[in-house]
């Protein structure tokens, strides 16, 4: 941590190589040529931590993009993805004559990668290059210096070479995309469907388990006709299934891969066939049913896959914020709200009020939808400002669909977790307000016809009276007729 | 009507200067030559209905431009506008050299145009070029026509010159930035702002025609402290004063007019003196405090004033729609909800549940928010997407601006007539709920502590008593000390 | 027209049923009791234009809602599919016992609303009640009126019952739904995406044209690899093939209707099977797949079809906003821009720059794509906050999604005919940029490093020389190497 | 960070107070009770690490809301402003009767909270109860036991009490709402405004450099009058001189303080005065000019001047983004390209294309303001979904705003120090480029109207050659005349 505040500072100018003096003061226990080495590419030699297995572009990112500290660090997603991709890359590589020493061992340092074993080395923000070149290149410094230690050389010399070896036949204009499409597709596949369908399975369960308790409907939040608390559930659980649904429908454009491009999408600088090969090998190390891009120049500059999965993200977020309102407000209460459900107590509500609960989880769920919504609007607005062969807003549309794939998948979980499956039936509240119901009129419309019907209501809702005794004054009806007909439990369903 | 569609439908091909065969066939009663003229342009001669006044550069548009029809034409406050703008150009060009006979011509032709009495001479859409440059050609010819006519010459002469006299000094790149303003400005001065303002009294009203009702507070939607109900409305009425005052804030940006700027912002082909004298000249007809633009580069190049006050209306729906929800949530029943409000009911609420009543004034503005919220995002995304001299997604926004404004105004407008000013209170329903509720044990926290508070409020809670039997019952308090600490009355303020 | 003026005036006081003395003189001709006649609903009598075929509801409506004016009408597609679905549903109530007669008289009337021939009579704007219920009694009142007329019988009499007969086993809160699904479903099929395809089989056609250009290639804006036109335009054609995809993708979910599921989705007051046979009849009308919805609690209190079908709509016009850009950039100039692309000159393009054409197509279709995204926040808003058994925003929704859907099929039309269908390649333009180029540099990799060829590029950079002087002054090849290896016409795809 | 991680895990269950056994094996060093220690809440006893200051609703929420990792964390300015306001709180509590000795060690605690000692003690993420009850409780827990130890107490004891002390005359539904402000404020006034001021003097400067570099003007993205690429930027430093306007107009509202609304914003538990005097402490801890809100029950339910704020920097990034756009079409090339600018090379730009350099600054500023975009979606669907007398959208919005100024300030520094400071203008290539256009035919049109000017520049384009071989080929001016009018360096303002 204090060499990366150190590396930061030393971005005082962009052409800085040099710590200043009185930073070097300041690292009094070790000499400073045991703190840093040098690195080059082909702006010249930089400093750069000794113990980081990054390199000169790495570090010159880091100077030049000081923007929104660590918390904005490209997401783990995309580094492990980086792994499995150059893995992959240098297999496909070895068959096309790189050579298999080197081959091998960049396949051991890509792998480290993938597991997350080198986080620490990949210091870079989403706020750099629209290309992620940067981000290209420290996963290409990285297993570079990686490999070279691995097969007993030093950090820096180049045994292992980030662009001719670990780059090789490869562009960043082709690779990050590539890391897109596979971290978005194993965050969805991992995280987000498991935990969308535990939420389904978990309101599938209430609805069943609530099948038989009949309630007021609610429409343009006034009373209406009556349905089961397991209808309602069962709509929540639809749109959760049709969620999970949306999601799946765009796969089969996150499963294509841009990587073959290289630079413009033509190819060049790769051999025929290396585009399908390397596809297949990502399908192999993620069993994910990968395959190369229909169209390489589609993949490059643009990203609408992403706008189109975060549209699915956005309607499931839509889903969600609409469940999560129906909950807290037929939870609300416990005296003077609707006070339907009896919703989990996990915490106390309040630090004024004693003994308040609130309905948390659905706060949290609902501001995740929100930002999944905004999210939304960042993807679209770049995705829809690309520029001739490339798209250079990819690192901000990896970041949002990532946040939004994480959070949306998180809060599900825990909105089962810690609400959902505890949710009770207030059986006995629910039943007195069905009771008290007007709507319940609306059953008397085949029988004397809606205006005499909106007659009745109307008088029962004038003189604080039930529907029967209004019914009875204005003579519409006998007794037994009324009885006959307004019975709760047949209005649930079509008539046979 | 009849010849609007005729002229569409010659836009059979983009050269097509004659109608059909077919189509003149149809056109029995009347030979072609009287249902028809030419004009010309710098693309040649082409045919216009003999019936209007524009010339040839609008039905080259109204040929090239069949998107969404007829109500997608340029809002009628952006073609008064024209009007306005073009009078007050003549009479400085009067000053600079204008022959006076056409310079009153155009003066009166003008004239016709701000007080929209050739509305049906403006058909293009706002799906046209986008610097609005049809439009104003629009503008420039069918004054010309008008003015020539005056003048006792006839259509199509060019007696009056659409550009060498009425445009004269002017190009669409500052003549359309010009109207936006002025009819934004219009708009916000004549229709938003007294509606808003009226909105504001009536909210402020219902705050001092409820100020001694105690009711039940609610956060999370569950039940909370007191207040008044008038405090309740005094929040309401503090977001629409807070409102107006955001889209006042605006407005000097918005008085800052580009004419003068010409083609790029320099000025070309305009007199010294002329951008000042022109603003001066339109304050005059508006009464507006007009003035010219401080940079005529960022005028015609960016519109950040129109994305500036469409995030003030963005503002002002998100209150609106806080206030409307809050609204029909209180007014929620007549049984099974809050029920602590009355609504007018202005309407039958269903075509199915007789005796419905539905709080569609509420439902008709949060409508309304939603899309002031959306076409806040098409006008950033525009205004975003300028490029070099000039933003050309001038119509696109002006369009969506005006329709926010006058959605936002003539709602509040509804909304106030039709629904706040008839609000009733419903006393005994929320003195009910008042006393039923467990959170005015908040008020024993200075006395036994919130810990020993949370007890009371937990164990009436659990065993459905009253927060007084709870109290006594675990010993905390004694009976006149409660009486003494728990009055509703005393818990709408600060203690003294 | 005059009529609905003065009908809106009507609206003074919302408890006017009388229209004011002024008025009355002013239309003087003709007495007051031709001019309105007399209707009722469950809120009592109200006058209404004679000519009209609306009841008293509508005409409450219109009274209550005065916002926006006309152009905000509900959208045709929507009273047309009104016309669908009551012809439909009178078709399947016949076979539950209706009236012949009367059933008879309402399928004609209602075909006469799903032809167009009533839109006269359908005055309501979107901003209404939030479930359509006005618009749906708009329907069933013009149609009880229409039939009673057909059968020999007065307006206003109700002889055909709009409740009773024309909405029989109907709600407002199913009919609403699913009007909007035969509306978009309709819209969808027959103008957007036969629009698309015509582009994407224009861009196709372009990018054979011009299959054979060499071109310089260009990411970040920069210089870069060189590649065929035709590959740039595969690029375009991809995306617009993609996004006919999406969309259809999303059809599945918009082919199911709500209908049968009456006022909360329970499906009271319909028999059993309803729903199955009023979608069918459904589809048999209109020949598009119409489906009974799976869910009816889902159908009603959430429109997630629309939030989904407006996220492929949004990534349709991310997609179009990106082509048209690429399109005017590569066309701008003419001698100051990059010139590579030759557009269609439809217009003048300036009022004050002589001779200047602009691309104005391309600058209508970016407008678009900015209202559509925007409309999508509107809908993703309105889809996010329905409460309980029934989504309130209907109308707002279902008006942006068909604005969405017109404003892109028309301008995708526009575009091809008036843009794509003409582009020329500027091949002198393309072919001297081609060998000015640096970038071609990237092909020596493989030979000599990437490093070496970075010098190289840089050397030439700075002293304004070809890559192939500074490559022999740099001595890391010889001539004919440089020749055999720097052949742009090779560096558009992979080797062998 | 290892306990962070078992806290977390020990989460497994809601109700889960001690770790797995398994656990507990793997912690082999040192016995349980060294660990951890109890703490209690109204909930119960719950296990805290001991080397946390954190109390028991704390680690409630780090159980129950296991959403987005610890990159999801509270900002880090809003822990600091609760620093302040625990601080500002003693001191007036001190006044009304709190214990000097707690008081004094308060106010000692949360000095250390403000000055960001005790960050890794605020492990709560963002996505947990909506008014931010938790992190209010986590400050005050924090607070309370580091208070304690002070004066010589232990943890857990509860000597200093998070709620009767810490909290006293709080409730969390009026500090959050103070801290998102002092937040929002310090960081406006401290990072944004400076930042942009920076970036205006910036531009001006560029500005000033260049006013006598006579260009093209491009409008439509086509050739058009000439300017100054001084002018030029004048464009871009008046729109972000105007961005920091809108953001200080916005800020009259951000020093409204919610602090002494309490629960539900009538001040219950609190004294009178308090309002005042907690907004003068404030105010003299940061300098800024905070005041209590002038409407408590506003200031806790809506947060309008958080969605406000955000349309400013909406606004501001609107600018932003097209400047950075303009920059980057003007510096693109190197030979390919407009050419016109030469922007800082400050790494290599291509891990494939040798000797590449990028607009990267351009890109990185061109994704932060998309985000900020998207950012202000969800804050303005969060402000707009507040219920009743409390918005629980609170930390998402908080989040959302603190991101998008801390964004827009850094890329702002970062684009200035790594772009704009260093661009240079390529004079002859904007030379060449202007004396090759055809636009310059405007400045004849006052000599020989626009229809002859026209003619000229078509017959210019369509033969290849000069304005003035045109024009003499025409016949319509003499060379001298030629020579007198089309001068780019007397087109750049208006005439005398």
């Amino acid at each position: 941590m204090a060499l990366y505040v150190i590396s930061r500072r030393l971005s005082g100018g962009s052409t800085a190589a040099q710590p200043s003096e009185a930073l070097l003061l300041a690292l009094s226990t070790r000499s400073y040529s045991t703190l840093f080495r040098e690195e080059r590419d082909t702006f010249g030699p930089i400093q750069v931590p000794s113990n980081k297995l990054w390199g000169a572009q790495t570090q010159r990112s880091l100077q030049n993009f000081d923007i929104g500290g660590e918390r904005e660090r490209m997401p783990e997603p995309i580094i492990r993805s980086f792994g499995i991709l150059k893995k992959a890359a240098a297999k496909v590589n070895l068959e096309y004559g790189l050579d298999p020493t080197i081959g091998k061992a960049i396949i051991e340092a890509a792998q480290e990668v993938a597991d997350g074993k080198l986080n620490d080395h990949f210091p870079l923000v989403v706020w750099q290059t629209g290309s992620g070149t940067q981000s290209n290149m420290n996963a290409n410094e990285v297993i570079a210096n990686r490999a070279a230690e691995i097969l007993g050389h030093r950090r820096g010399e180049k045994f292992v070479h980030p662009n001719d070896h670990v780059n090789r036949s490869q562009s960043s204009n082709d690779t990050f995309p590539t890391v897109m499409h596979i971290a978005a597709a194993m965050e969805i596949n991992s995280r987000l469907i498991p935990k969308l369908k535990i939420l389904h399975s978990s309101l599938h369960s209430k609805s069943v388990e609530f099948k038989d308790i009949v309630k007021i409907g609610r429409t343009h939040t006034q009373d209406a006709t009556p349905l089961t608390l397991g209808q309602e559930f069962s709509g929540y659980t639809t749109q959760v299934k049709y969620g999970i649904d949306r999601v799946m429908c765009t796969l089969p454009r996150i499963y294509q891969l841009a990587q073959g491009g290289t630079a413009v999408g033509t190819g060049l600088n790769t051999k025929k066939g290396f585009d399908v090969k390397i596809a297949a090998a990502v399908a192999e190390e993620t069993n994910l049913p990968f395959v190369t891009a229909e169209n390489k120049f589609e993949a490059l500059a643009a990203h609408d896959a992403f706008v189109e999965t975060s549209g699915a993200l956005n309607t499931v977020a839509t889903s969600l914020m609409k469940i999560a309102n129906d909950i807290r407000l037929l939870g609300s209460g416990p005296r003077c709200g609707l006070g339907e459900l009896i919703l989990p107590e996990n915490e106390p509500g309040s630090s004024i009020m004693p003994g308040k609960v609130n309905p948390t989880q659905c706060e949290a769920l609902t501001m995740v939808c929100a930002q999944v919504m905004g999210n939304h609007v960042a993807i679209t607005v770049g995705g829809s400002n690309g520029h001739f062969e490339l798209n250079v807003f990819k690192p901000m549309m990896a970041s949002c669909l990532l946040h939004s794939l994480r959070l949306l998948g998180d809060a599900s979980a825990s909105f089962e977790k810690n609400c959902v499956r505890g949710i009770q039936a207030n059986r006995e509240r629910i039943s007195k307000l069905l009771h008290e119901s007007l709507m319940l009129v609306t059953s008397l419309n085949p029988k004397i016809g809606y205006d005499n019907a909106a007659a009745v209501a109307k008088t029962a809702h004038k003189e604080g009276t039930t529907l029967k005794e209004a019914a009875l004054k204005l003579g519409v009806l006998h007794s037994e007729e009324f009885d006959a007909l307004v019975v709760p439990e047949k209005m649930i369903g079509p008539s046979d």
